[in-house]
Formats: structure tokens, C-alpha cells, sequence
């Protein structure tokens, strides 16, 4: 047994490394990519194999910072390094890259691997466009999501869990805040975790950070839950489905999102925190995540059924997302718009697409008679019930439940955009927007984002201010206004395009 | 901008990487996988970023140990860090994995950055991966080959250059020890770079290397060739065609090989040092690379086009590979096999293979008219001028020139396996073999390896030997030799293939 040293490095790696020097490498046989088992006493772990020239000499073996602790093995341990036939999951995931249908329990070894670290990226990224390319039948998509839930944490809550999950992809959705309240108000349970932006402007938990802490662990957001029935937090530190969060990892430098696997991430999350009735907000339009009603149609079916098999009512409304969702974009503008709303001074468009949703739940919930869930939600709105229950909330979570809407903190910094013309707004570009927004600093910078003084179908006169840009800092505020000046968020009838030449 | 406080890395990646604490890289706005510009002083590179919660405190930027060298970057000196857009070449790739045709310039960008560690190992993956899907047509593969070429070094040997290369895959292929001496000896330039065994039992390189040195500069290389015509040298170092090696790193864990990497991979690396004349050996039959006659036509007609557009007048020879070249395999018993050869004393299948292949060079080179060429190569070989050639070329690669085969060094611990019954060879599998062999220790062990008795069409006795297998150390002879009886690398018409229940 080739007998090592253990030289620790610092450093948190995404899959599980060991790094070897090559002369050791190649006097074992081992290349770049291989498998090895990493042996410390009674305890081993599999791990890649990397080899270095310089940082490790020959006799020592660089053991990552998470393998050690998972080994308990610290600087200088003895520890053995054996060769590994490559990993099954692997052929598994060459099955999937020929075309081929892969059974449940191919598809749990390689969520399995990918969770436990086993995977390489080059591995993991293989398995993404293997989806990509061939797609998946509703039985691996059911097995994919079983699997990632399976290799995660979950939580039992010990009673019917409501929850609302938007495909996303839309600036200013902030309904998520006027639901969670609404439904919570009913005396249903809407315990719900949301993510921070990886590309948009602001995610829920960056909108909700606004107004209350949103970082808890599993029996912190339970406490919570049983005083209020909702709860609006960070799904991040949960280890729901964590499959999710290395997949995304890979995704995001190509921008692929493979239809099975986003199908398979949705319900994962939702079944690990035990869901019951779902309701799933499809926004459809230019620059959406979903850009025809054909297809948001086939994915409503697909979610559906996959909902059906795994035992989670699902209801899907497709919304109109050819721009943004109210008038505000970015975490404390948003917040903002939707206390407003609350205390019912928000835009018809943003009440009326949260009321909605919330009303297909109560649907499924047998709250409401089937078309009636919609005026049983805007009466909870209306009576201001769902702004109290917002309060408990925001105070159960640490927050402070007096917050006004007109207190927010908004970045002070701010510029105008006016109209270049008299004419109709046609169009509200969601990929400018948010563009603007992010170079505004949102969603890092709370109080940064777009405020709109008019959107499509609206009548403005020439300049007449069209779009308000806030930010925290002035440099931040110039390169926003820059490319607002570039990306021409707002098309007027009849605006002129582009000179040329450009001026 | 934001300034931060270098800590070396020293480690060298693949990519160029930088690490940030996750509190920096969150005030930033960046992510894992984004790009951004590492700058001291005048001089800057673009790098992608990972994060880390404990490696790098906030306020520091880890710098990899070649980026650091790159841009003289020492502990402690202060660096500032920016966002980048997205790296133009991955949108190249998407377009690829779109299916649709890249242009020239758009594969040079590509290769540009492959080779300037500016792309990921999931980006590099999505371009392996894109080509395996969807191919690539004539004028794609030619841009990708001159791409290779262009961002990697060349030789120019100022004279006519020719060349010989094989697909590979089959063990005990040790031709090129017979070709290039044959060639050179009639006075043609064969300055042979070769590859050391990634997956087989030996490549020409390790076999070279039991002879005499193989790592060679490109001046050293010059050198060699221009005193005697021939040299069979380690490619490894003469930096040509490096985005091959990259793409060789990402493609080993899935085993992927798309055709037109390949094809552009073997033509970049000729090209790079020059050939004008070239002949391609496709090994065809059971578990070679090719392993059908049709495929073996097409990469042919692929590898001739691809030749002519480039000037490289290129002849491919379809040889059996169904079972391995020879009767050895592993390094010192493919070279003291290829010595024997050279000597008149080897195997009737080596040399025929051998002198067809540079009978060909003869025939495109008009040192021999069309169908005379192995004549000529025949001639060569049994008058003893390519032995001489041989032993001229070792001596000038510092090797000894009065080299016997039988004094090569072969691993002493040995073992044999016998036939179970009477019966013909049927099968000798490529597959178990190149185990087998790797098994006791190839190619790192060069004494190590696999001797036959008898191959496809021989008939044998009951416990007659048909394979030895030697090894330098016990352990190693004793794991060959489990996995011999295992395998079952020899079939025997008649023989029984398993027991049911195994015994």
C-alpha cells in the first residue's frame, strides 16, 4: 500500500481532490482524472486525482480542506492512496450521453456522486448537456427528483404544506410577498424558502432580506412557521436538494438549463419540504425563461404530472412576463412596492397577478369553489389581513414589523431617464432592465434598481421621465446610466432605434 | 477599483483561476465561473474566479502559481481585480451546441483562449461534447487544425518532412520502430514525435525510451534529424498543438473521442512540425478505435480531404487490428521485439505491417513507383541498412548503439498461463491484453508486459503455454495474472467460456 504524508490545503473545492506529485502519479499508474482511494486508519473517501510539479513533492499527498475534515486527517497524518476503477456513475452518465433512457437506480448514482463530491465538473457538465441534448422521459424525470431529494435534507412539518414557486426569469416579481401573507392569513401553512440572484436583479430572500432577517436553520424556519403559517427565508443554508446548487454551478458559465433538469430541481425542493398543494407562476413572453404559450403549456402538463406521481397537487397559472412584473425593480424597491401593496396602494397589475395565484391555491385547498379563489384572495388583501399577517411575519423572523413602505431605505443616488418623443410604450426590455439594475448594484447593494414611471401601452410625452435608476454609490449610478443610455430599456412608437452612424 | 493584497497559490491548474473570500466576491457582484481581470502595475490577465470562505480573507486575492509568474506577481504585492464580460468564445461554443456551423475566426477564438487557459474545464467539456453531438463539416475541421497549429509552437526543418502516424488502440504496436529506420535509411527526413501511453500498455515513446532518451528540445530535435534523417522522440515537450493535450484532459474521464477532434488533433500535430508527406495507419477489427471497414473509409476520404486542403499529401493504410501487432507487448519487450525485426528475426505479421506502411511513404515520396513500394521497404529491412539506421539514431539520441535484443531488460518474475484444452486461437482480446499488461506494471515498469505463444489461427495443445506474463515486482505479476484468469484474454474454439455457478 503506497504510503503518503499528508500535506493540508486550504481550500474548498466543489468535488473532492486529492493532489499528487507527478512522478508519484505515474509511479502509481494514476493520471489527472483518475480515482483513487484516500485511506486515513478505519476511514476512506474516493476521491480525483490531480497532479502538481511543484506544490506537493514526492512522498506527500495534498488532501483539500473538506476531505480532511471529513477523514479528520491534519498535516503530516500517514495515509494510503490506492487506484479506483472509475466511478459507475460515470457509464451511467455515458449511457445518458448516447441517447439512452436511464433506470431509477442509474439516476440515484450519479445524484449520489454529484452530492457526495464524487463527480468531477467535466463529469457533471456531461450529465447537464446529456440532458440537453436528449431530453428525459417522465419516469427519469421522477426518478431524478425523487433521487435529489433522497441525497439532501428534509423537512417534515407535520401538517398540509402550501407553497408558490415562480420559473422566474422576470424583473420585479415580487408577488412571492403579497402570497405568502395572503395565504398565511387563510390559516394555511406557506413555509416558504427562496433563493438570492444569481442573475436577476433581486431574488425573493434579497427582497425579503429587506425587511427581516432570512438565514435559518430547518427548526428556526419550523418555529416560525407554526406561529405565523408563513414564512418567507433563504432556502440556501438548508440542504434541500443540494444536487440543485452543484448543478446550477455548472450551468450557469454556458447559461443552460436543461427542460428535465429544471422540471426535476423545482419539485425537489418543494417535496423536501414536504409540499402538499403548489401552485407555480409561469411567466411567458420576450426575454422570459419560457417565451411561447405552447411551451409554457407543455411544461404545465409535465409539472403536473410530475407533481401527480410524487403526490403534490400542482396547479400551474401562466402569467404574462414580456416585461417587468409592477414598477420596481431591485431588493428595496421592491420591498417597498410590495408593503404598498399590502396596505393596498400597490399597481392593479402586481395585485392582480398575486391575488390570482394565491387564489389557485385556495382552490386546491378547497378554500374557494373553483373560480372563486381570486375573490377570496382579494378580500384578505383588501381587508388588510394579509398586511398584519405580513407584519407577524416580518416580526417572527427578527425584522421590525412597523417598517412603513415610504421609510425604505432606496439609494439616494438617483437619475432620470426621459422619453426621447411623444409616444405609446411598446416595449419593456426584461434583459435591459435588469442589466441596468445589476450595474446599479442590486441586488448586492439593497437599495439600488429601476423605478418605472410607464410601461407598455402607456402614453408619454416627450420628456417626460420614463425611468428612475437608484444606487447607493455615484460611480455605481454612472455606469447604470451609461447603459441605460446604450441598451434603450423602454421602445416608444415610433422612437428612432439606432443612428447611424452612431453619434 | 478594488484593490487587494496577493497570496500565492502554488499550485498550477489547468485554467487560470483566481481565488476571492465570498464577502469580496459578493461586494463585487461576482460569482464562481465569472471572469475577471487580474491586474498589477501595466501588466493584466482575465482569470476566472472561484470563492472561498477560509482560504482567502477578505481584503486578499489567491493567485495561482502560473498566473503569478505571468504577471510577476510575488506574495503580498497589491493587485486589483474587475469584473469581466463573459469570454466571446463561450458564446462560440453555445452557437456549436446549437448545431450550428462555426466560422474560422470564431474557432481560432476558441482555440486561443483553450490554449491561453481562459476557458473553464465545463466550457472546454461543452465544446468536446458539442462536437460529438453534432459534428463538424470539412472547413470547420480545417479552421480547428490550423487553430491548433497557430496557438502552439512549430519546426521548420527546411526540407521535405514526412511522417507516419497510427489511430492507435491496438497493444504491441511497435511499427514506428521499423518504419522510421526503413525510411530514414533511404534518405527521406522522419522526425517522428510521438506520445507516451495514456491508457495502453506502451506508447512508441515509452518503447523508445527503453532504448534511448526521448525528451528532446525542438533544437535537439533539429539536431538529431539533421545527422541522421530519422529520430523517434517524446512530443511532449516541443509545446505543438498544446489545446490537444487540453482537450485529451477533459475528453479522458468520459472517454470521449468525437471524429473531428480527432482528425484535427492528428493533422494539427503533423502540421505543427511541418510534414509534407504522410502516412495514416487505421487499424480496423474488434475492439480497436475503428471497428468497422466503412468507418475505417471514411476517416480515410476525411483524413486525405483534410490533408489536401492543408498540403500534407496523405496516404492511410487500413491494417488488421483485431488482436494486438506482434507477439509482445509492453515497453523493453516491444523494442527487443522490433530490435529482432530489425535483425530478420521477427514475427512475419510485424514486418509485412511495417513494410507495407513505409512502402507507402516510398510510393507518395517517388522513391518507388505505385505497388513496388514495400518492395523497396522490404529491401531496406533485409539488407541491414535499417538495422544500422537504427542504431545510428540511437546513438544520436544518447542511447547505446550495440544494443542486442536478447540483453534487453525484461522483467524477471514471470508467469505463464496455459491453453485449457486443444483447440485454434479464435480471439486474442485487445482489451484484456492492454489489462493485462497494465496490470504488471506497463508502461511504467518498462520491463513489464505480455508475451504470446500463439495468436488468432494457431492451433494448441491442451496445457501448452499461450501467454507469459512478465512483471519487475511480485505483487504486480500476481495482480496480472488474477486478472489474466479473469479476463480470459485467449479464446480457444471449443472452450468453456464461463461455469454456471462460477466455481
Amino acid at each position: 500500500m503506497p504510503m503518503f504524508r499528508s500535506k493540508i490545503v486550504d481550500i474548498s473545492t466543489r468535488s473532492r481532490l486529492i493532489l499528487l506529485n507527478v512522478k508519484d502519479a505515474e509511479r502509481l499508474g494514476m493520471t489527472t482524472h483518475d480515482r483513487a482511494r484516500l485511506t486515513k486508519d478505519e476511514r476512506s473517501a474516493p476521491a480525483i486525482v490531480n497532479t502538481t510539479e511543484t506544490f506537493v513533492e514526492p512522498g506527500d499527498v495534498g488532501v483539500f480542506l473538506d476531505t480532511a475534515k471529513e477523514l479528520d486527517v491534519v498535516e503530516g497524518d500517514p495515509v494510503t492512496v490506492t487506484l479506483l476503477p472509475p466511478q459507475t456513475s460515470v457509464q451511467y452518465i455515458k449511457k445518458k450521453m448516447r441517447g439512452e433512457k436511464l433506470a431509477n437506480h442509474e439516476i440515484n448514482n450519479i445524484i449520489k456522486d454529484v452530492v457526495d463530491r464524487s463527480l468531477s465538473e467535466i463529469e457533471i457538465t456531461a450529465f447537464i448537456i446529456a440532458q440537453q441534448y436528449h431530453g428525459m422521459g417522465m419516469d427519469e424525470i421522477e426518478g431524478l427528483t425523487r433521487a435529489m431529494v433522497e441525497h439532501g435534507s428534509t423537512i417534515d412539518f407535520q401538517k398540509p404544506v402550501f407553497d408558490k414557486h415562480s420559473l422566474g426569469g422576470i424583473p420585479g416579481n415580487k408577488v412571492s410577498l403579497l402570497i405568502v401573507p395572503i395565504v398565511a392569513a387563510a390559516g394555511l401553512l406557506i413555509p416558504k424558502t427562496s433563493s438570492r440572484a444569481i442573475t436577476s436583479p433581486s431574488g425573493t430572500a434579497d427582497t425579503m432580506s429587506t425587511l427581516a432577517p432570512v438565514d435559518f436553520s430547518a427548526t428556526e424556519l419550523k418555529a416560525i412557521a407554526n406561529k405565523t403559517n408563513g414564512a418567507i427565508i433563504w432556502g440556501g443554508s438548508l440542504n434541500l436538494a443540494p444536487a440543485d446548487d452543484i448543478f446550477i454551478g455548472v450551468e450557469y458559465p454556458l447559461q443552460m438549463d436543461p427542460e428535465s433538469q429544471m422540471l426535476a430541481s423545482i419539485m425537489a425542493k418543494k417535496l423536501a419540504v414536504g409540499t402538499d398543494y403548489l401552485v407555480l407562476d409561469l411567466p411567458v413572453g420576450r426575454e422570459a425563461k419560457v417565451e411561447t404559450s405552447e411551451q409554457a403549456r407543455r411544461i404545465s402538463n409535465q409539472l403536473i404530472e410530475l407533481g401527480e406521481r410524487l403526490g403534490v397537487r400542482t396547479k400551474c397559472g401562466i402569467t404574462y412576463g414580456g416585461q417587468p412584473v409592477g414598477y420596481s425593480v431591485g431588493p428595496a424597491l421592491e420591498a417597498k412596492e410590495a408593503l404598498l401593496a399590502l396596505e393596498g396602494r400597490g399597481p392593479t397589475s402586481l395585485v392582480e397577478k398575486s391575488t390570482a395565484l394565491a387564489g389557485l391555491l385556495f382552490e386546491l385547498a378547497g378554500k374557494a369553489p373553483r373560480g372563486k379563489g381570486q375573490d377570496f384572495a382579494t378580500e384578505i388583501l383588501t381587508s388588510g389581513r394579509a398586511l398584519a399577517k405580513m407584519r407577524e411575519i416580518i416580526e417572527a423572523q427578527g425584522g421590525d414589523p412597523r417598517v412603513k413602505p415610504d421609510e425604505m431605505p432606496i439609494g439616494e443616488k438617483k437619475v432620470q431617464v426621459n422619453a426621447p418623443c411623444d409616444g405609446y410604450i411598446t416595449r419593456v426590455s426584461n434583459r435591459a432592465i435588469t442589466a441596468i439594475a445589476r450595474a446599479a448594484g442590486a441586488p448586492i447593494e439593497k437599495g439600488a434598481g429601476v423605478v418605472f414611471y410607464g410601461k407598455e401601452g402607456h402614453k408619454v410625452k416627450k420628456d417626460e421621465t420614463i425611468l428612475e435608476i437608484h444606487a447607493e454609490r455615484e460611480t455605481r449610478l454612472d455606469e447604470a446610466y451609461q447603459m441605460a443610455l446604450k441598451l434603450k430599456p423602454i421602445t416608444l412608437e415610433g422612437m428612432l432605434l439606432q443612428e447611424i452612424p452612431e453619434l
